[in-house]
């Protein structure tokens, strides 16, 4: 019997990935009879090794860019090498969209473009690209080994050696993840390095999962997105922050956490040394993070306060600090840290008490979006972590005091706080009827409004007028009437009623500054643990070296 | 200004646990010089390199076991090596369990528990075992990032050269996650191995992430847990096969999915190539899988239904018929299957349409439980899987389909399918008014109930009876006719009145065989592609090689 020869009628192969490799490889011998490419052949090496039509990973991550690899594929024969399929985490550097402009690529899938959400917003309009679906950065890897697996893989590291070992340190980020996606399945993995060395500090992707190194022109584009000078911190974010300590974390227990990135929250890191511990929460709360390396967090570690921090990616600066705290950061035997921006986002999402971010717009319902009109930015990690995970068993104090009903089949909740002001900068309320991404998300033709956070997942809400506990609402209508309490002078604020906001209060569905006995006049900058970046130096002992241009010396 | 050493009164050391493992490794000089520890000398090994109270991470894999370790574990002196606080995905050999009893570990974060789960509901009982909490797989995987570092490792690898390089090949599983969470936060890995040689035909950890090898006495234990005879396939497993193609995958276009293991997924597995090609299927479901290379999946992969699996682990049997298929499997430059469970339960829970699973009980709204009284068997990665991620953004064509309103806030939801026949072995129903689970988790002192997949997650319940297509039900009491119109003879079914049913199948929340055109006495096991293990053998080529146990030859 050979039922599979009958069902198939004919023999068909079953190595044509790898066949297909074999075929690009052998023709890298004029150019190259080992794994490096010579730096001044990159680009007839790509027109060798990409087909038209392939599946490309190009690492444009977060912060770290493949940026001469980037350089490079704007730079190839569109005649030999067009409608690619890009996979891409972050749209980040002109060329990312260059390569569309130029015919070089058709399709893209992507998490975050934030640096050029206005030109992709307007090539969308113009048809000049073709967006799949737009991802967090979660589930981008997760399609990786779905129905998104790369021929092509387009990464930087730090250095290799001559086995193809990298070295990608700090900024290890999702290196790895595109990595493991194409080498096994019979992609081709191309590594920018700054260095090809035969001592590496340590090894983070094995050299038989990648198949060319190529040493660039000069080191990968990095950036220091997670740094906030805290002379920017202002009073109103202070006073936010206080009732977050108080009302929130001290309440619920938060012992695990992750801080977007925003004054708000680097606020909060300033408050645990001096506000924190004036209410004797060391070792209480805010143990466990999982975040870059945030200078503003110096303070809080050096007292004490942080156990752990696993991060998503490095921090540009924050090298010699974090590799001088081992017992804080997660640190290879080289000493340097090891991010991972996949295992980060699963323990983000998974793992914390709370998710504590921020946006530009909320509706009356909670739903929230940092997409405005003419920008397409994508969503990056947000959503992931700023959702109740659905899956979890696990209970924590926190999670547990998410309850709010009495049956024997329930679970607890992830908290997701937003802090937000009631006005955005250009005098706009935060608040508003319906979410510019509704009609970006029509405008776009996507499937969805690019909503980032949904109010059902949203547990507490801060303005500076107070806190809206919104896993306390019976109903939506309710969830509407918290919001409208802290909504200040907002249309939605000055529709509210100060009877109902009395119930509400007595309810502890809404609180404000008086129900958690916070003086509003307490909330003054000296509360800061460190009010400038010179004050994170202080504070690191000498170990942090801000970029030059949050320097003031 | 030296504002740290003034918050923080005295200096204190931020290499603890750095200087630990230091002091640690340094001990280990009387017994070797290298990195291998001999075979003969790890138990006095492990009671060097293990403190009192460490959290230690042994890997008890869904299928590989690092059962050398385990055993070696066992018969430490608990007067030297006590109260170690565990971290196990899956409790699957007695010795797991000894080493409380002993006083070796005292307190246990798992997963899955399987094997031993009356004896662990039991040990709970005598108070012998303190549970911290029952995971799924991927919450396990993020807390190790999180608050449950491990300081110590012992893993399971097929080889390891005298470097350190580690190749686990096809059963890679956790491994990866385990080693790293570890070593980059200066713990202790001890990989026990097959064999040591200088000849990796790969590697799957870098040898810098690793301490010691010790060459086990023999293999690792390996199960294959992945195999169902289709010999075991029913005309009623048959016919339900039939209902989800029809009623499911062909109406919402499942593209990707997640299949559970049992004999209803198996049935559908042997259906595509039959049934589903006299539907002209083929090319439009089913193309994109995350599970493990089920055997029952080859006559659909043979037949060019595949397009990829991407694996947990391994299966027993397999593994000369995945390396032949590469275009469908992730395989290394080796030609050997890469697994990954953490990247798989990431793919599971994010990226696939669909999660098909079963269950032990359902209770009249949709939540189900496979803990029944007396056992505690935990959660694997069902819950994971089997729920609803709110954090995902990208849309598919079945995703979108789950939308029922017309806000414009709105999403798409993942397919949550289970397949349950009305009555369990025993002719106990499987409907039952309160889950076993709750008064498991209340015997055990479980903050909740242990809860599998909840009610409100599931879009689609399947029994012999037809399919209550839940994600339209309007409120609860809907969800709950809509059950009991499937429920048969049921106490839950025989409450169903004809006119309700009636209306919910003229609404489409509920359908029987005749509204999806399937005729009962059309689920003959004639249809299934194989009848055997044998068959399955034939379809392979005689590639697949079944282990003892289920070969009829």
């Amino acid at each position: 019997m050979d039922q599979s020869n009958e069902m198939n009628g004919s023999a068909r192969s079953w190595t044509t990935r790898r066949d297909k490799k074999a075929q690009q490889i052998s023709k890298m011998k004029r150019l190259t009879e080992g794994r490096v490419i010579p730096t001044n052949k990159i680009v007839d090496a790509l027109e060798i090794l990409i087909q038209p039509g392939d599946c490309v990973a190009l690492e444009g991550n977060n912060q770290k860019q493949a940026s001469f690899l980037s350089d490079a594929l704007s730079h190839v024969d569109s005649a030999k090498v067009n409608n690619l399929h890009m996979v891409m985490s972050s749209i980040s550097r002109p060329e990312h969209l260059d390569i569309f402009e130029k015919g070089i690529a058709r399709l893209l899938d992507f998490s975050f473009a934030g640096p050029q959400s206005l030109r992709m917003a307007q090539m969308i309009e113009d048809g000049s690209i073709e967006v799949g679906s737009i991802h967090t950065y979660l589930e981008l890897y997760g399609r990786l080994f779905v129905d998104l697996t790369p021929n092509i893989a387009l990464v930087a590291a730090d250095k290799a050696d001559s086995h193809g070992n990298l070295y990608t340190g700090p900024n290890t980020e999702e290196t790895p993840t595109i990595v493991e996606a194409t080498a096994f399945r019979d992609g081709i993995v191309i590594a920018q390095v700054n260095e090809l060395t035969e001592e590496l500090p340590r090894v983070d992707i094995p050299g038989s999962w990648v198949d060319f190194i190529v040493v660039s022109d000069k080191p990968y584009q990095l950036e220091a997105l997670f740094t906030r000078d805290p002379r920017q911190i202002s009073e109103m974010h202070i006073l936010m922050g206080m009732m977050a300590i108080r009302g929130i974390y001290e309440r619920h227990h938060i012992q695990s956490l992750n801080h977007g990135v925003g004054f708000n929250t680097a606020a909060i890191e300033l408050l645990l040394p001096t506000y924190g511990e004036s209410l004797g929460l060391k070792g209480k709360i805010c143990k466990n993070w999982t975040l870059n390396p945030h200078p503003t967090l110096i303070p809080a570690i050096e007292s004490g306060w942080v156990e752990s921090v696993h991060s998503f990616g490095g921090e540009l600066g924050m090298e010699r600090y974090v590799a001088a705290r081992p017992d804080v950061f997660f640190t290879g035997k080289d000493g340097s840290l090891r991010s991972n921006r996949a295992m980060c986002q699963v323990a983000g999402q998974y793992a914390v008490d709370a998710f504590v971010g921020s946006t530009l717009q909320m509706d009356f319902y909670g739903n929230s979006s940092t997409v405005t009109l003419g920008r397409l930015a994508g969503y990056g990690g947000a959503p992931n972590m700023g959702s109740d995970p659905h899956g979890r068993r696990h209970a924590s104090d926190a999670w547990l005091n998410m309850i709010t009903g009495e049956s024997d089949i329930q679970r607890g909740k992830k908290l997701v706080i937003q802090m937000v002001e009631t006005f955005q900068q250009g005098n706009k309320p935060v608040f508003v009827e319906s979410l510019d991404a509704i009609k970006v998300g029509k405008d776009a033709k996507l499937p969805i409004a690019p909503v980032m956070v949904y109010g059902d997942d949203v547990t507490h809400v801060v303005t500076e007028e107070g806190i809206a506990y919104l896993y306390k609402a019976q109903n939506e209508e309710e969830r509407k009437q918290a919001l409208a309490a802290i909504a200040g002078v907002t249309p939605l604020g000055k529709g509210s009623g100060s009877e109902i906001t009395e119930k509400l209060r007595k309810d502890g569905v809404v609180a404000f500054p008086e129900d958690l006995k916070i003086k509003r006049t307490d909330a003054k900058r000296s509360l800061l643990a460190a009010k400038s970046i010179d004050d994170l130096v202080d504070w690191s002992d000498g170990l942090y070296e801000p970029p030059v241009k949050f320097r003031s010396w």
